[in-house]
């Protein structure tokens, strides 16, 4: 069974979304045959790369509130996040574009190391002070994943690197009509929006599981030729080539 | 979307049809968003590691003709990969257990390079002299396909590694029905069992994608906090822990 997640570094919900969602997995009977992927999407795709701003005075102004409103504000997402055991600063964090960060994640992915990665940015970036919207952090994050340094600084160097696949997850985002992060997606059946309760996670791992086990796959094409489990290879007549019946 | 294809090395037809599957898959539309997955299946996991025996005399013995029989058999057998563009020798090849290719191929999987290593593994065994039931040949085969030698080599040396991701592939294959390889699972929603021609798969891609676009996810749960694309996230109110609505 497969969950997709989309979610962005620079979104707090997604962050404790994910302790949420791991703890109902945590919980469900058949978790060790459940493939959890990462997609991208940004909160803020249209701010430039280095164009960061303080997470208070960018809320502040977002809301039309005063600096000590955003504080609050920032509370009451800090107290559910450390409901969930995380740790979360609510002064001194940067907000910026992730672009950056996405493109990585998706190395990381097909290096096989992509939650180890979102692990530690989501950790650097709410519960220690380092900004992911440097370079420099982002690498020193990467390696600690246990990223190839070069083949790190070498997709930062490009824009390019892996910039199609961040843009394709966020197309299948908007075509799947997901408006707002987290979004976790249950085998392409079910959708949650938002940091639900892990009981709601919990809750939709039984359902999917149901229609995961096969009721029965529809099967397409006619008789062709295959090895059966004693080795055995149905063989097609001599002659040009055919399938076999 | 996603295509998982069950299948083993020492297989022909999945050897032949993965390429009958990969010209389906190339003039098909959507294929940059179809992912591949390789999963396992042994044809014969009862046999010992390291008993092998060579290909004509093994069908010979199991299908009761004599070796010019069995070498006709194996003649038809080229025929249709050399359709297909695949180099395949009729004699000179191994059979045997391919548990150990199988824990190398999931290695490959979670460095992004299954594709690469069963590819070439496929090559060693049906097109070249190398036999792919010798671990220095393995380890020669997964260098080529970019693995990390030190850590190819741990893999072959612990029986354990990777055999878990092994077992449970041939679990999922046996509860999805699939009792001869190639076996093919469109987004768990089609399967395609043998070697078909590749309009079977075109048709199955097309089909698959249907059902793939969003005729809508099934929501589960309530509201609850999220982030939107404007990088607004909604606030709880202040207290406790608390979802928002």
């Amino acid at each position: 069974m497969r969950v997709e997640i989309w979610s962005d570094i620079a979104c707090p919900w997604c962050y404790i979304g994910k302790a949420r969602f791991e703890k109902g997995l945590a919980g469900f009977a058949h978790r060790d045959r459940v493939e959890v992927v990462h997609r991208s999407f940004e909160l803020d795709p249209g701010r430039a790369k280095g164009d960061t701003e303080q997470v208070i005075g960018m809320l502040a102004r977002k809301y039309g509130r005063t600096p000590e409103q955003a504080r609050e504000m920032e509370g009451n997402v800090a107290a559910n996040a450390q409901a969930e055991g995380l740790g979360y600063l609510t002064e001194g964090r940067d907000h910026g574009n992730t672009f950056d960060i996405h493109r990585l994640l998706h190395l990381a992915k097909a290096r096989g190391l992509q939650d180890e990665l979102l692990t530690l940015a989501y950790r650097a970036n709410f519960a220690e002070e380092r900004s992911v919207f440097d370079d420099s952090v982002l690498a020193d994050i990467a390696a600690e994943a246990g990223l190839d340094a070069d083949e790190v600084r070498a997709v930062l160097a490009d824009p390019e690197a892996y910039a199609d696949e961040v843009r394709a997850d966020e197309q299948e985002a908007a075509r799947l009509g997901a408006t707002a992060v987290p979004f976790f997606v249950f085998d392409r059946r079910y959708g949650i929006s938002g940091g639900q309760p892990s009981e709601v996670f919990a809750q939709a791992l039984e359902q999917a599981w149901k229609d995961h086990e096969p009721a029965g796959l529809v099967p397409v094409g006619g008789d062709a030729a295959a090895c059966d489990a004693d080795g055995a290879c149905e063989v097609p007549p001599a002659g040009a080539p055919e399938r076999s019946a």
